[in-house]
């Protein structure tokens, strides 16, 4: 800032409780965002905060300029622009007047007070006023009227986590569930070895091996859905400690049914607002179910790229998509690279909800100085998640083809058909046949009729790998 | 076993697939035990199996037992026998029986076999039959009968967790919640120093303080509860790969039906056997939460110790048990050990989740061959959760005092006061009242008068600690 | 880019071994990077390659250049066409070139094609070719030759990543170190009580507590160092399985040699190639010496703010910086940003870790494909503890000023003086002297005369407080 | 305790500055360790400190005694009847006198005491004197003599991990790299297909493979030797907060060298001893170590069970040794135990560290009071790699085999041979090539001499798998 300043870029003088300040003639920020930006000079690049803060930040302003004005505490004509302002920052139209980064106060304040200057300033150019002058809005006795960073802040990150989740993230893992169901339609029939332990065991139909992907996804998804309810609950109301001082009661349920009304989820103030200030253990649940939805995805990267590894020495049931050539060295190779981005999501998922979890303990007494840190990290796994989900969908899943000749050969070859002897001759005579198979490098069958406990009748009875897969 | 064997002790016989093995003559185990224990000797001293296991290990095979003999799979002599012996295993009677460490088969292979093994032995010798002989009892052809590993010990697993949560776990935190509750009704009427960012703030009283320890804890508690029904879901049916290959369709649901009857918890045949078998996230699930809780119990910890800081230098509003010399150097020191073992036992309750949430990535195709590391972690978490909210309520908890002195004495000198002048007399008015209080020692009060913006009247009605403490 | 295409912006066709692509006129980049950008929609607003890897990537294009044209492997005109080029990506002169995000292929191929495309075509362009006809200078026969991607981008990343450790985060902890080892100085005749477990203690002076911060940070700096001097090996000549198949054996030295003239930083090839590509030990064991640097961060922050907090009804030893109005809603209050902005810091400097510690176990055979996740992990961590280095050191350490007021009200009512007594009267008789003070609330002297085991002359000779301090 | 006094056990009377407590008339421990077993029932079954640390306790009261004896501290009397106590609990012969668990005070003052107490009291009992009377041997006031917990604890932990390191990890890790340095040697000449994300890729040898799995572990193991330096540094001499108060100058550097006598460890006193008792970095760092090799033993593990996969439809290339049967239901199945073991191990320290660097972060002013649980996540990670390694190496490593017949197989089948044509025809003609051969199935020289850019001399000369393996 100060080198664009001295480059004769024109500022203009806010003042908050400590001075003045020089601002960006052209930015509606205020002294404590200025101060913001110069004294937390930490990862500027990647670390100022994105579209789904700066939305939750103006929705919040807006509803609770909304109740503030339901409850006669603004008039008409200040709660009209606060709202109109508000708007245009949850819409997105006042991005380039949030620069602040991640690493700043704990609770989020220099957010908080810069939503309510920004806003506090756009108000005052709409009502006529001079930016900076506070008159007639005042960004902490009107925009921030009933408020404080502490019930606000957290406030805003639950709107934007579960406005991510429902909106992000959801259409983003039912394309990849539903893209797998129907794969495991199509390859219902297609009867394959079983693998335990990397070793072969009895047979499972690829269509059984798909649904379990797509089975566990969507169990994870209900444990996401379970956690995003805790999100749903909002600090508002709590003010600075959570007794809410300086609001009036009503002030808190009044944002959440206006926040409910605009965004459609259910939003609703918290039952114990000192819990909510104290503690973040929302964003930490939903983190960690984030974390168990990573683990089915990364299951399921795995399983795809080592069912198609080969093309030739490998395992090389499944065929993926070519979408790019595979190295800068080996001519015609082609690699499971949507498997790799997707299994690097997961190791940064998991990392992310390390630190939301280590965060997560660090409060002490009323407040827990960590949000900014927690819904960044929240944040940065729905959004990778939601990426990675759709990437893999549509470069991946939709392209699988089985290998069915391959699956047939290995079907042949797989000695844990024995299994299904065992009820007739007992485990001990079962194992001793797929024992000498394995030994001298006979077919099951041959080796089962060596042993004299099994007829080629029974064999072809009993062995029958399609019935195999289906239960009872 | 080598050494004892060496040493004269009598040995037994047993045989399996792989040849015939010396097993310890008082010992039930057989064959496949005693490799287990020749190959794998790692942690020895700390991580065998101990009861949960085992019981929910016995309570299974019994209840295997019994759908087998509703399913018309077992006779009624053999049923009898193997029920009984099973219940034995349940009931700890055979404990000694079980030598197997965690660090084994991924799949827990070797336990269920022990307890295979045990049982049938045992069973055999109710019957009157010799030990080893498998007749009338074998342990795969009967005892695990319509089983696999692959299902059992998933399903062992499910129960003991389960089991542990609400028999153990539960109890502790209720215990906890309730002298907190308890608590936090004692001191509603003390109001005291609010702090946020570790800086005095508005006041609270220390029963919404205590209150929002207990409150947390609830919430954490409620989300136990949710990931603890993912393990009422069971993999039992499913055998081998999931398919249900060699069990009757109706298996695993008789079994469940079993085990609910038996433990009068609402086990059920989970929905995706193909899931449950391929991953664990049940466990995840489970441990997750753990973790979200020992986080509440985190903060709790530090909160009461640093409110007990001093006695004379720190903080010194609340008052600990002295419950033993705290220093061997220091005469006369007491300090805040009950919070130091409960924040150790949150750090490894930390480190137990890395590994379950790690491990429960690392599944292939039909299975996840993680799940002895996984078991032991969250059964570890549960048993030191369980413990250190014993040890903490009742060593420290239900001696908690407030020291009514010093409390009184910081709120008198709290300047956040401040706050409830902001109403009336605008923000940065009041911002200029504590910042000159602070910077010349004189009290708010002193201040506010001497600003001209407020009466010694207007003080006595606005800055009323104790309304402040109540909402709206 | 088809938006942009279809809104009339000018393309270029280009072409790799899967067929023709359209890709933006005005970028060097060729159809690998195009390609790589159309299905690797995943993180883009924060997760593009930043400078540190596209200097990287340019330092090594640059000396393995310089290192064919030593062994007469690229003709004098290419070489200098494509060291110019390289140099220029080097230097940041091309990074709108270098769109690909972290989420990419696991060995980072597509970075190290979209290099080999942009130098190449730059280069193709110096020499008055027509980009997109790979003619004088191929991408792969050229700029890559004697490479694989398995081989330079792991070399590319240890590259970044010893570049930012000495010319980024060593600055900005030597400065931290410097600065708290001023203020021990400053400090060092200020005697003040100890404190262990949160409680008062025997007495320290100021300047042993801030230098038991910097002493800290002075080790953790050691094992920074010594894990920094593993990513001086480079993997360059192992190329695509660490054979160094297609690269003359001198190929890695000299290429390491060329980077080491061009950094001064002492690079050399690995040891053992194979392990370079097979493992990223090496930026496991950088990451988790930052990890270990991060927690002595977390210390020094969280004592700051804790012998800063009050200020009145805290410990209040410490006056920090006032940097910034603390509250929108509490007038007056100031807190401890930059230890909060620290903390967070290291917990996602702990989460970073935790991702890349993952991801190192992940490799198979002959590579570890989380490359690109560990690479970008590391960096992270590294920019973040050097920016939030800086800021501590510039917005807080600097203006640390001591209340040696409430300094010396502290010491003189610090119980545990009392340990001086001991030695002379034994710890019972000591204890129960601090018991009586403690009790009573007398002073201890008070408490020791009443004993009848002190006198007053004993006292003075036994209770120096500021001898206390100074060992032996 | 008290169950067992209830049923009429002994009891004796002892006493600390608390008051009387009853004690097992056959136990040697005193009030303060009592009071502990009392109050911290947590873990119990499984977290009583082992071995390691009550020798390191041992050692470290032995050579405190030598030193306040060489100091003139101690009368001979006193000082050899405390020595040979000491070193009695060295040797272990009075381990069932150390009841305590790790979740107890956070500086270890109650394992401290216990020794104290233990030391004492048989001291008494050699010099004549009566259990619990303190009298020739006070626990405080001679063996606990110029110390304090604060400081010994960590120096007997820092002596525990010492030696494990040295006595229990290095000869295990020592082990399992020779044995795979032996069979690196054994397969130095058998050509196989290298992989490069799960795909075929140019030719390495397995004794190339397994070298590059000794070659990671030996560089890990570099990364444990430089962190085990640290834990050579002690903080004997410190006393309670690092000033050495009661202690003279003298006696941390004669305590160190004690150790380093009976050890043959270079152990010394810790340059800054503030920073020792503040902070636990040494063990933290000694924990990432661990993790850095446990991530090369999960690589190791995982290869070797994806090249055993199979028999039949997996990778097949080694085969493991078949100890024990694989599965209850499957008959004659053969799993890769060892590595599951071995994965899980890694698993469990991965957990370890988690808890480990946690942990240390949590430290405030002069002490940090996470010790035990630090202590013991790095002991048991310690213990658990030994025993691993071990197994791993016995009963897996030693009988690997190569199945060759498969090996030349996959070989032949390997597209990515073409690699060697690219020097020769350029990038894009090769790739042509191999795209072709995998287009229609048949053989790499089929289709490069279909492409008329090889002729099949060319092919001969220029495709020699083995010649691709050897650099340069």
């Amino acid at each position: 800032m100060d080198d664009e300043q001295q480059d004769g870029r024109a500022v203009r003088v806010e003042r908050d409780t400590m001075g003045e300040v020089e601002v960006p003639a052209d930015r509606y920020w205020g002294a404590q965002t200025q101060r913001s930006l110069e004294h937390f000079d930490i990862g500027r690049d990647t670390f100022v905060w994105g579209r789904p803060v700066v939305r939750g930040l103006g929705l919040l302003k807006k509803a609770a300029a909304q109740a503030n004005h339901d409850l006669d505490l603004l008039p008409d004509e200040i709660a009209d622009a606060v709202v109109q302002a508000a708007d245009e920052v949850a819409r997105g139209e006042l991005d380039d007047h949030f620069p602040l980064v991640v690493f700043q106060t704990g609770s989020g304040t220099q957010s908080n007070m810069n939503t309510n200057e920004v806003v506090a300033n756009r108000a005052v150019e709409i009502l006529g006023g001079e930016l900076g002058s506070k008159d007639p809005v005042h960004p902490n006795d009107h925009v921030n009227r009933s408020q404080s960073s502490n019930d606000t802040f957290p406030t805003a990150v639950h709107v934007a986590v579960a406005l991510e989740l429902a909106e992000r993230l959801q259409p983003a893992v039912d394309g990849l569930v539903l893209a797998l169901e129907a794969k495991a339609e199509e390859f219902a029939d297609v009867v394959k070895v079983g693998r335990t332990h990397l070793q072969d065991a009895t047979p499972v139909t690829l269509g059984q091996e798909v649904g379990a992907w797509s089975g566990q996804l969507r169990e994870a998804w209900g444990d996401v859905r379970h956690a995003g309810d805790r999100v749903l609950q909002l600090a508002i109301g709590g003010t600075a400690v959570g007794t809410g001082l300086n609001a009036p009661a009503d002030f808190g349920p009044t944002v959440a049914r206006h926040l409910a009304d605009e965004t459609g989820l259910a939003f609703r103030q918290a039952d114990n607002l000192f819990v909510q200030l104290a503690a973040h253990d929302g964003l930490v649940a939903v983190s960690s179910s984030l974390r168990t939805l990573a683990g089915g995805l990364m299951k399921l990267a795995n399983d795809v790229r080592w069912l198609a590894s080969g093309p030739r020495t490998g395992i090389g049931e499944l065929r993926i998509p070519e979408n790019e050539p595979g190295s800068s060295i080996m001519p015609g190779k082609v690699n499971p690279t949507q498997s790799e981005a997707m299994t690097m999501v997961v190791t940064r998922v998991f990392g992310n909800d390390a630190t939301v979890g280590f965060a997560g303990t660090q409060g002490n007494f009323q407040l827990n100085v960590f949000t900014p840190v927690m819904a960044h990290g929240v944040l940065e796994s729905i959004r990778l998640l939601a990426d990675a989900c759709r990437s893999f969908t549509e470069h991946c899943v939709v392209g699988l083809e089985a290998d069915t000749v391959r699956i047939a050969e290995h079907l042949e070859d797989d000695l844990m058909l024995v299994t299904a002897l065992a009820p007739h001759i007992g485990y001990d005579k079962a194992a001793a046949i797929a024992k000498q198979a394995h030994r001298d490098g006979s077919t099951l069958r041959e080796a089962a009729l060596a042993s004299g406990d099994v007829t080629d009748e029974d064999y072809d009875r009993w062995v029958d790998p399609a019935a195999m897969t289906r239960p009872g």
